[in-house]
């Protein structure tokens, strides 16, 4: 958009001693992540649910909305009456947002800074996305599927509504959803109400909120949030790895109680169990460790079987430790069939996908 | 708390060049405003509006909760179903943090560092607080009573449970309730559920969470949150003035629609209906006024009646405005019968109470 570069840069990384800035602070106080403390709920409550909006969050009505799907014998209109009207499935889905960990990257990539809490879990209730795309004729394998939001913006000196592709297959899976309901309600205006598209297993940048179309393109589709946006790149002239599953991670729900202003954890010395949640969208889990010595060694924790019921949500581990009076770092990692989160972080140009293990200090005080 | 001022320092202003800090930015991910376009709601849907929690959200089970109230003949405790077969009542409130607007000060005092968005509206039910003090016989009008929140942590090196008092006469008001719903649902875990303290008019730190002790005590009540925290002081060794009731603000829906990393506000040339909401906590609104030229000249809003359904909420506001192509900064402020927000901030060491006027750059592009 022409003029409008003093406004809309292109993406930068912080200087060396540069303080989170007056931009990604007006991000940070708009989408809010997960506390942490909130790892206990199997199912996290809608308003602690990780939130990340590009833009505005639009208003619709839910009785006036409209999901258009432009079919091979023309455009096929929904409301979502007749989208109730199909099978209903609710599938319970661990969600975390690409972007999670990039503040703690250095150099730091300019955006939403996210430290670690950009996760959520929750109940979607909707129509298999397979169902509609039948309905409306969409059925040629060879296509790639175009999902429109409502949401409109500038971002990075393009103006657009936002939209993200998904190939034929991933959207045919059984499980990805158009989402009318979250946790058994009618899904909140911020988390992508009255419709959403659930993709179970993708970072959060594919479940497009505010759904009010979608169309088959031939691949690859070009739209920015695809082809500039989430992508993995050292330079910014590399065509760049799309961003897609989500990395293996292990959180630990943070013992003890916080000091106000540094969050610092403070513990009373004797036995008590380590808890948290642990989740990777791009295979099975297999193992998760715990480190209470800041990572020189490692011990299994038990982590709950896979729930056959709940395939795509986090699971829970637990691990016995006795803290003595002292300092402490207790660090937390996932490993799943591709392998375990990895040692230092894994630096790219936007920040995305920094799923090194987690680490928390702790005090534990005289008995 | 001995040896622990290494990790829970006095409070500090931030220097001149000083970015936002890794522990503000902790805050600030965990602590979320309300996004401004939701300012067209009535009533703030649960998730969006804000939340300042100092330490952890403590775990509660609404069917184990007690809430024991310190009588002259002994504790009473009452059980959340007690409590429901008393009168019923709902309030709706316009809440706001009295940190809102701290990270505009410069210096910048170092806390939560909220921009504009610590507010919301809801609707609260519960039961009138003095029908519960009859109850337990707490009547007499010379004590000040101290509301105990089952959240625990550290602050400034004082180990504590959040607590915090108010005079009888404050108490007793009618529309003071014992809250355990929230816009007709069971109050979720992060705004104090099952059980808060709703002190209508008054900043939120009145409004304790997660309720479980009262008690009479003489007063001057020297709890840590009254006498340490909470007040507006110049210089650190002042007793200062207590933070009270909320002070006038008018906010503006942000027009058109944003870019994504300044959040500047783009809109099309030709006539559109600049609205917001306006408040106080301290007596009625009189006026809300607007300026397109950065408060240069100011014109009357059209400000909605003050609707004796609800004296306690916002009220809503609207100015015509013809856009014409080029660069703008919109302006607006409420007056209430004690006056209007200042036109400067008012700055204080806790950065409390910063209510000068909203103001929002907007590019109108070309036709």
């Amino acid at each position: 958009m022409e003029g409008l570069e003093r406004i809309s840069l292109p993406g930068r990384v912080a200087g060396p001693d540069e303080g989170i800035g007056a931009d990604e602070l007006a991000l940070a106080a708009r989408n809010h992540g997960m506390p942490l403390e909130a790892l206990r709920y199997d199912v996290t409550p809608a308003g602690l649910h990780y939130l990340l909006i590009h833009y505005d969050i639009p208003y619709g009505l839910p009785e006036e909305w409209r999901l258009e799907v432009d079919g091979p014998r023309g455009p096929v209109s929904f409301d979502l009456g007749t989208l109730r009207r199909f099978p209903v499935e609710t599938v319970r889905v661990t969600m975390e947002c690409a972007g999670n960990g990039r503040a703690r990257l250095r150099p730091r990539p300019v955006s939403q800074p996210w430290l670690l809490e950009a996760v959520g879990t929750a109940d979607w209730t909707g129509v298999p996305l397979r169902l509609v795309l039948d309905e409306a004729g969409l059925t040629d394998p060879t296509t790639e599927l175009v999902f429109t939001g409502a949401d409109h913006g500038l971002e990075r000196g393009v103006e657009q509504d936002y939209e993200r592709s998904l190939p034929f297959a991933e959207a045919t899976r059984p499980e990805v959803l158009l989402a009318y309901e979250m946790n058994g309600l009618p899904l909140p205006p911020q988390h992508g109400g009255p419709l959403r598209l659930i993709v179970p297993g993708w970072y959060g940048m594919a479940h497009v909120k505010w759904l009010r179309r979608i169309r088959p393109v031939e691949p690859p589709f070009d739209g920015f949030q695809q082809t500039v946006a989430y992508r993995l790149r050292q330079e910014p002239d590399e065509e760049g790895v799309p961003v897609t599953r989500i990395q293996p991670r292990a959180l630990l729900e943070p013992p003890g109680f916080p000091d106000f202003m540094s969050r610092t954890r403070l513990v009373r010395p004797g036995p008590l169990t380590l808890r948290g949640r642990a989740w990777s969208g791009r295979s099975p889990l297999v193992r998760v460790e715990v480190s209470t010595d800041d990572g020189t060694t490692w011990h299994d924790a038990a982590l709950t079987p896979e729930d056959s019921a709940h395939p795509w949500a986090w699971r829970s581990w637990t691990f016995p430790w006795t803290a003595p009076p002292g300092d402490h770092v207790l660090a937390v990692r996932a490993s799943d069939t591709s392998g375990p989160q990895p040692p230092s972080p894994p630096w790219n140009l936007g920040g995305f996908a920094n799923n090194t293990a987690h680490r928390v200090s702790v005090i534990c005080l005289p008995s």
